[in-house]
């Protein structure tokens, strides 16, 4: 049944900027050298099951509004493995790399922890054979730990040992077949690892049981012999009140604390930066500050709205900077872009399910073309060289190695009178819109 | 001149809950018992320098409205003194225990380093003789790195050495001061230390210059003798677009990096609790989670209000769970609650500052009271210990020391299914809401 | 099936502040007397079906949690038919007066329309019954036109007439039931009535057909002889990235352009007033200053979250200052206390749905003494008028006859220099905590 | 002093997208033709006076860094005079058409109303002769009628009858003095018309006193002859907790109350659009739709700061859509774009304010192009157009001459079964992007 649902639509192909299809890629031409790689090996796009497979069009204020031939009858195993076949034929038609998936997305629902593997395991036989037809890689797998009812309050942090202990299952065998299937990396996205009251919850013993389980991964992971990357998604809310990955910084603080710095990275969404407070290159820059940038989910959200809208990126602008923060940080190893993104509950038809990956594509694609003409211009990073070139001086020099005495002394001893010197924000601003 | 701007109001003193008069303590009775401490001694309340006498009234949009006496002629010495002297006989006038400041609110301005340095040591003599004369002690002293034109890209993350020094010699001064003066805490708010935009800022060279500022601060403070505690106050932004001091989770992160997580704790101040997307109680509880709380600065914001409002507290339902939190966090040791409150700009007589700090005292009086008879009702305790008491049972036992393997075959073989519990918010609340 | 679900419960009754039982009113005491009304007389709480009785527990990212009989099996007739009966039956056991519905809570689902009139009018003609049998009444009815796939763009505000037609036809039925029903009000909310991006919207032909539609429903209540109140409740996105009813002044706009504001007020819920950028109390006084205020719904938001968190009220603090409010407004006439309100999705059982109300009508009971109390103590109207009260001198007189001539004469010949003068917004506060 | 200041500047003149210079316009053409017309005569640049000549670099939390010759000394006629050459001199050096002020930019502070008037009366006749000798017109003069102190608790809405009768002095001068230099508008914009706390507030009596003195206001345009559009700036909060003209909708639900829907239109800032909760194109096209749209204020705010950055336009993609509903709402008449924009605090030399000003008009123009180009190309308003086609279906105009009940019986007789429909987001997000 599912085979039918994209047969109308031919592979898509580059054609150029002047393209007259609708379903072209205008900008992302795979081969085409960008930072020295091929551009499909520097943007490593995939595409996620949830959203685009498994979400029927539904809000809180609304049933599902699509057809997709697999989501109108039984939930079973002969709808799970039409999904999984829709998905990948759609994955190659996009002519995308990789894909995306939680457990229970590509699974038929079960109820018993027995039943759950059982179901796991054909989806994962499945997905192997599926993935070397169509020729498409896994960039990351995870479990889904916050959509059954056993979750409500939260997986690792869950009050309760029991459903830590199935969280541990779901984990281990979604890890495990990350392993088998050569994903490129694990993700944890603790939707529910926070709390909807302060009243009722005891952070330190939630945070403690969430850094222990990560670490347990972190072990299974090298037991194993699993080689990709362990990442952390951040979210500060939603659906809690309050989530314990808030963003970057707070991740890295948890790291820290647990000693997991040098083995887990962050998985960066743009729709949670903003939610966060924080614009999407912010969140790229801190996180290579770091030295933990993972991968990008890049779904944006909307300025005026407060909630996690997960739509497809459309700003050339915004994904500049996003670009350019990423080359700084040197590129991804094993992460991607995964469009963590969803159509419109009102865009019902198959045809749109392309049109939001196609321009995605291309808005990435044309913001990684811009983001490196303005490295190779130069000016950008010349600037801003130039403004810390004091540190090499010698009283930068002497500041490093002092104490605060010497230093204030250095300050008084100089007479020192600094008079502001220009940050040249509009110039730069402007210098961007040229590219 | 001073003098008489406070002549009028007699000292306020507790006189219950049905006092007649508007400057009166209704619940702040400072020899009252709580939780096994004398309430003054609990709560710890400062008066801050610059809110209440530096300030005129004046908005970014509109010139300043107060007729403070010291604010009306020339900024001299002779002005300077007359402020100094109006402030702690207003601290006296409200029998509050403490003062904070910033170098430069007690001082007359000077233009070299040399002047400055003179002028803030006039003012700390000064300040000696005060809090003698008026029996008043200091909460915490800092160094205002924000306000002159040189920080205007940040003082400890100038892009310019040359304005690094001067802020070492302003703090070296200033720590200084807060330790002859037998100051509890000394304090370190970064208005400035973050960026306007990421186009001109290098945030790993900002972030690190940054870091070894704080350990020079802490390694200052030793060498000196002071044994006080060094406070960060987070803040996500404004006038920044971003700070580096974001909140409490992204503050311990810093500490950590830079091995400071046992030397500096964080000053929490509920203005900026909520601008960063948390409540005032959660980033106090944070704080205690992970052993940091220094600190309070009471002011509140205003939830549609996007901007630092700074207004006095005034809500007992929000203090009550700020309060338990600290209660939980083990109570101040050197901190207390400062008011980095102002009146509003409409409030133009004296009597408003007096109206603005006895409304504030009394609020966290009350709510203090409130958070005492909760915790000794014990329900609330009761119910969230008996959320986790899971962990003490076989299977938590069992789990913390599993691997991911032993765990999740705990689940498999006991075929566990866990059902949902509810978490009794609804109750929770309604409990709350009987003290 | 539903007769067993809330037989473990005694009808909930006033006890008093001192109350031993958590089912108990502490404040709602319903005989009492408040600004000359018995308190059930002047608040008239309704229950709302949707959120207490239809809604799963399910949210954006999860499963429904809870296990309510009629929601278990087929939902057909023999399933609404227990869920009609649980409901009345609950609001009895609350004791509370009126009951609030859409068409689709009350009903079994209906494909086409011809089935759709009669599954709504079985239920009408049950709910007529169960009316009588528990003694309640309906404060407001409507119709949903929002969740059903027909209405993703909108129902008045639709772009295809046909879908127009039908939301036409779930109005008439839905208005003419209320009117059968005795109910007081009949209510519109507008949840698609917007857009999701403005590239596809023509605002203006939408907001004419919305116009017009209105019109039609104001038309139709004069026809049948309804006497209740038609109410718009506004609301300024979600699940729409923005909604045409964004708030009271909005409305306001939009009835005076189609020549409604004698006919139709508004239904402020105090989520809504928050996620528009108003406090509760603010919606109230405007609506009160436009004359325009219907009735309320209660439920309140997340001061950190986005969303629609439609959360029982639990501050008396905010609520007070609502209650000032509504009754400056003079109170209710056809309208009510409506709590569109929903236990939290962890809150699983039947008790909590007890808990979540009693605790809400509670907290609105007791503020409305309060709000009495504040107004009968008289400083807080009186201080009020005071500052007005130069627009009774004889310059206020004469502006209020001049023109702009004139007036800029008389502050030009009187030499006017008006100095400022306190608001006193911190005195005002503190008063407003000593009741 | 003035003449110095921007000396080293040639006058900015368009040199294409490839100019070397970065200090040339590259998109603003000043005589290509576009929608019809010269791009200077339909988009009608104005330089404000406030934020480019009269502000000295502070914020709230720190003292000016800029070193304005005019700035420097002390607030006499001698530097207002300097003040106002300069500022004309930058208008004619950036080749744009139009410049805007407040009285008290203009002009040497004064006391009493009397030495006011006669100050402002000096500067207008200098302004007079200085359009003359640089060519410069005005496109809209103002009053402030929020920085003095008089005006802390607003102008028209004061409690006090006194500070009324201030500001209508200053508004009949400064409309005067508009209308004598030939302005095109004149703008009410009201920064304090609103409230610090609804405690001391009576809406309803301020609401009156602010409606009847816009009659007040458009009487006396019409008396004196003055032909140019009266214009009110919608701005939600800010320095106030809540401005009584939010938004547009609000403003004009105003406008109906008092009946000067037809006199009065607005002038929409980009970033009081962002801070009430809109995008820039909804409050256009919102403006648009109710026919009151007047004129614009660029600048822009930050999505992640909750207060107004006014910050030079710097998106192309923003001010694209901006420009498509400025030309479906039938371009400027009266109106044009100011840059309400002021360069940041760091920007402290005299070339960031040519910067600011060249880089904020080339992405209006470059925006204005790519306007252009998608309304030619047609698919974008083709499609929005098939989208509501059915209202001109037999249906359609049968329910537009329809009652409720006939155009129920419609949707029933018919059998109606609308099915969704595709609202195609994606495909017009990208086709956007294709321009
Ligand atoms: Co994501
Ligand atoms: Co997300
Ligand atoms: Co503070
Ligand atoms: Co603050
Ligand atoms: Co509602
Ligand atoms: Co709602
Ligand atoms: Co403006
Ligand atoms: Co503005």
């Amino acid at each position: 049944m599912s085979a039918a649902y994209f047969a109308e639509f031919d592979t898509v192909r580059y054609e150029g900027p002047d393209a007259a299809s609708d379903l072209a890629y205008r900008w992302y031409d795979k081969d085409r050298m960008v930072f020295g790689k091929r551009m499909e090996d520097y943007l490593r796009f995939a595409v996620c099951f949830w959203h685009t497979f498994c979400w029927p069009g539904s809000d809180v204020f609304g049933a599902g509004t699509f057809n997709r031939p697999w989501l109108m009858g039984p939930e079973d195993e002969a709808a799970a493995r039409a999904k999984r076949e829709a998905a990948l034929a759609f994955v190659e038609k996009l002519d995308l790399p990789f894909y995306c998936f939680h457990d229970v997305d590509v699974m038929a629902p079960a109820d018993s922890i027995g039943d759950f593997r059982k179901s796991f395991a054909l989806a994962v036989d499945h997905l192997e054979e599926l993935q070397a037809k169509h020729g498409r890689k896994l960039l990351w797998g995870t479990a889904n730990l916050f959509s059954h009812p056993r979750y409500l309050a939260g997986a690792a942090t869950s009050p309760r040992p029991e459903v830590y202990a199935w969280a541990a299952s779901q984990v281990r065998d979604a890890l495990e077949a990350t392993h088998r299937l050569g994903g490129a990396n694990y993700v944890l996205w603790g939707g529910r690892e926070g709390y909807d009251t302060i009243l009722n919850t005891n952070l330190a013993v939630e945070q403690e049981n969430f850094g222990r389980f990560l670490q347990l991964v972190v072990e299974h992971k090298h037991k194993i012999g699993f080689s990709g990357t362990i990442l952390i998604e951040p979210k500060p809310h939603e659906p809690t009140k309050h989530q314990y990955d808030f963003d970057t910084q707070t991740v890295y603080g948890f790291l820290k604390r647990f000693g997991l710095e040098g083995e887990v990275k962050v998985n960066i969404e743009a729709n949670h930066a903003t939610l966060s407070g924080h614009t999407f290159e912010h969140e790229i820059a801190m996180a290579g500050a770091l030295g933990i940038l993972g991968s990008i989910d890049a779904n944006r959200g909307d300025p005026q709205n407060g909630w996690d809208t997960d739509q497809f990126p459309n700003s050339v602008e915004e994904l500049t900077l996003a670009c350019i923060e990423i080359e700084r940080a040197g590129g991804f190893t094993t992460g991607g872009f995964n469009f963590d993104a969803k159509v419109r509950r009102q865009s019902v038809d198959a045809a749109d399910l392309l049109h939001g990956h196609v321009g995605g594509v291309d808005v990435i694609a044309r913001s990684l073309l811009r983001a490196e003409a303005i490295i190779k211009d130069g000016r950008l990073d010349a600037f801003r060289a130039e403004r810390y070139a004091g540190w090499s001086s010698d009283l930068g020099k002497n500041i490093k190695g002092g104490d605060l005495a010497s230093i204030a002394d250095m300050a008084v001893a100089g007479n020192l009178a600094p008079q502001p010197v220009s940050g040249r924000q509009e110039w730069l601003e402007n210098l961007i819109n040229r590219f």
